[in-house]
């Protein structure tokens, strides 16, 4: 039986047909390629898997890598009820999927141990990316884990912590004045100028980080017993995490481990940079350029995200919506999380809780609906001073 | 069959008893208590723990709580092999326990998980305690999740994070300009003010979060298949850790899940804050408070742990032995299980493999020793400022 059912890639929008086997980036038609499986010759059951170790390498089969698995341990994450904020949103059948615990902190580690792994296999020895804090972070760890070289551009306002994190690694990180696409430029050009020895690890210009993160959507239905949530909300900068969880839904359907009818997508923004809110609520196919792009939600800071297409195709075709949120509900939301759940979750998972509240507010989202949030990542990646009372030896508190 | 096998708590020191469904704390004679379980009584087999979810609540027969788990998916952390890094410290069958993928980021979130849970069926409903960081993270966070109100007084020095993880729960927390004894002081005395009103959550004087820290034991040997190790290396501060990894091993001894030899058990300390180095060196049977406590593996720095006897008998009983090493080793060991492994571990752990290359060299460890060290914590929970090169948009890298 086969590790790895990968049969090929194909171009997302005009399908042509790629030899998985070899490096690839993207269609010449300019599109991402997504990687395809022949999905009929998958013969492992569901409760098979129940027996598997708990990491999202138990999909083995629906995933790209054939021989090489460089794990840190990574996936099957908690999917935690959260019932006393659930009570005060009005939404009791609130979980939370908590990709706060994974290596690295982060949901990047997903898309970074499966894009690593099949690079390595593939025979990548060095890779370039830009990032804007935490892919970097997962990257250059499995990277080094796999022995391979690192090359990273990320913006100076990238949070602190995932300088650190790069750096230890060994990784060649370079801090730019600008943002996100302005270290795409760079790096892209690099990458033009080494003539080969460096592989293009950006965003959806590689076919198999998508391919780690789809593992939430696996992981989201087999908690809850083979079966679909109501909705699922996303916080959404490249949208691959929406992207994946939605081909991987397609690709439960098809192996007949789950029937439809298919969750709600929600793809959540920060109103500070809102593309696929705005094409959404226009009933675009595609974004426009966010211009000045600003949000204490770092992670989700992308003007014009490489995927938008199939992002507005997910949330079209299931039903689903767009929602942007403040700043200060996504600060608010934060801090009442922490205090009636004892979760400490990043801004980005935080806006997800904010939306909800709105959706509910709403009517979108009904008392009865389940529904699954994602926490992209460890709020304690990023520390605020607070302001907290200092007391000498001896003093009485 | 009863969800957990609790019979009743004894003391360390005097075998006085007490009973379990009361709420205590220290034994009279002022030493620490432990958790007896009817282990007789406990009839399942490992063969079912495999099918249970990938938390330390699969080991909930032999964990004090009787109903009410309060979870955020803690435990079963990644066993991780270190190949890279063991071949260059010459030994080859090296892993690591990886306990920076828990709620809170550290391994405190063990103790805290069982510890609140236990309190909350106990009818507490607010507790103080002295941390020195990572404690309170976990504590204040579990807290809130019961419902808890918590008080804890940190040293001014504890990382920036340890602050703002306590804060945002709506923790009552202070700063302290002196070290974790003070704090225990200023805590002590609020609690006796307090007229039964706080409970008094300080390491060892409440019995139950040495119970869930335990799970570390029970779950290396499961991950293993239900076989020791030769060695365990723990970095060693309050050492509730190292003392409940070896109750676990005798527990699992009685209960027949697994045969001996013991691992032999190794203490890290730094050679900054070395109590129990030192009095593992003099043969004593408890320690001398360490003047003038100093490392960046703040986590350890205990300059008299409460439980010293225990961690001694620990390591006198199964031969194992006791290392100091330089915070300098230590970060440069940091920093090479980040570039080897692409894991980024906590000072603390760090010390762990820092004492591993020590041990080795002197012929403690053989090559052919199965090693399994503990990381307690995520690296990223404590950013560094790192020297990057930063460019313009436009500039050439």
């Amino acid at each position: 039986m086969a590790f790895s059912h990968l049969s090929h890639l194909d171009c997302a929008r005009c399908g042509n047909r790629y030899d998985a086997d070899e490096i690839n980036n993207l269609c010449t038609c300019g599109s991402p390629l997504l990687a395809r499986y022949d999905l009929g010759s998958v013969s492992v059951d569901p409760s098979d898997i129940a027996q598997r170790e708990p990491t999202l390498w138990r999909y083995h089969e629906v995933l790209p890598v054939r021989e090489r698995v460089i794990s840190m341990g990574e996936g099957m994450t908690p999917l935690l009820p959260l019932p006393a904020l659930g009570k005060q949103l009005g939404v009791p059948g609130l979980l939370m999927k908590d990709d706060g615990l994974i290596p690295t902190g982060s949901f990047k580690a997903r898309g970074a141990a499966v894009g690593v792994s099949r690079a390595a296999e593939l025979g990548v020895k060095a890779f370039a990316m830009p990032s804007n804090g935490n892919a970097s972070a997962a990257w250059t760890a499995y990277g080094a884990r796999a022995g391979m070289r690192s090359v990273v551009a990320m913006p100076e306002s990238a949070p602190l912590i995932n300088r650190t994190e790069s750096a230890i690694t060994g990784a060649q990180l370079y801090l730019v004045r600008g943002h996100i696409g302005d270290c795409g430029q760079m790096i892209g050009a690099l990458i033009a100028r080494s003539g080969g020895a460096l592989f293009d690890a950006s965003t959806l210009k590689e076919p198999y980080r998508i391919e780690g993160k789809k593992t939430m959507g696996y992981e989201i239905v087999e908690q809850l017993g083979w079966r679909s949530p109501d909705v699922i909300v996303y916080p959404t900068g490249g949208g691959v995490g929406l992207i994946g969880i939605y081909k991987a839904l397609l690709e439960m359907l098809e192996l007949g481990w789950l029937t439809g009818p298919l969750p709600r997508l929600v793809a959540v923004q920060s109103s500070g940079c809102a593309p696929i809110v705005q094409a959404f609520n226009a009933g675009a196919k595609v974004s426009e350029p966010w211009p000045d792009p600003k949000t204490v939600a770092f992670g989700i800071t992308v003007p014009k995200p490489l995927g938008d297409f199939l992002i507005l195709e997910a949330l079209y075709a299931t039903n689903g919506t767009a929602v942007a949120v403040d700043d200060s509900d996504t600060l608010a939301t934060q801090a009442l999380c922490a205090q009636l759940e004892g979760a400490f979750i990043c801004p980005e998972g935080a806006a997800t809780l904010a939306a909800v509240r709105s959706l509910r507010t709403s009517g979108w989202i009904k008392q009865s609906d389940e529904v699954v949030v994602l926490n992209t990542g460890a709020g304690a990646k990023y520390p605020v001073d607070v302001d907290v009372p200092v007391l000498n030896p001896g003093d009485s508190i």
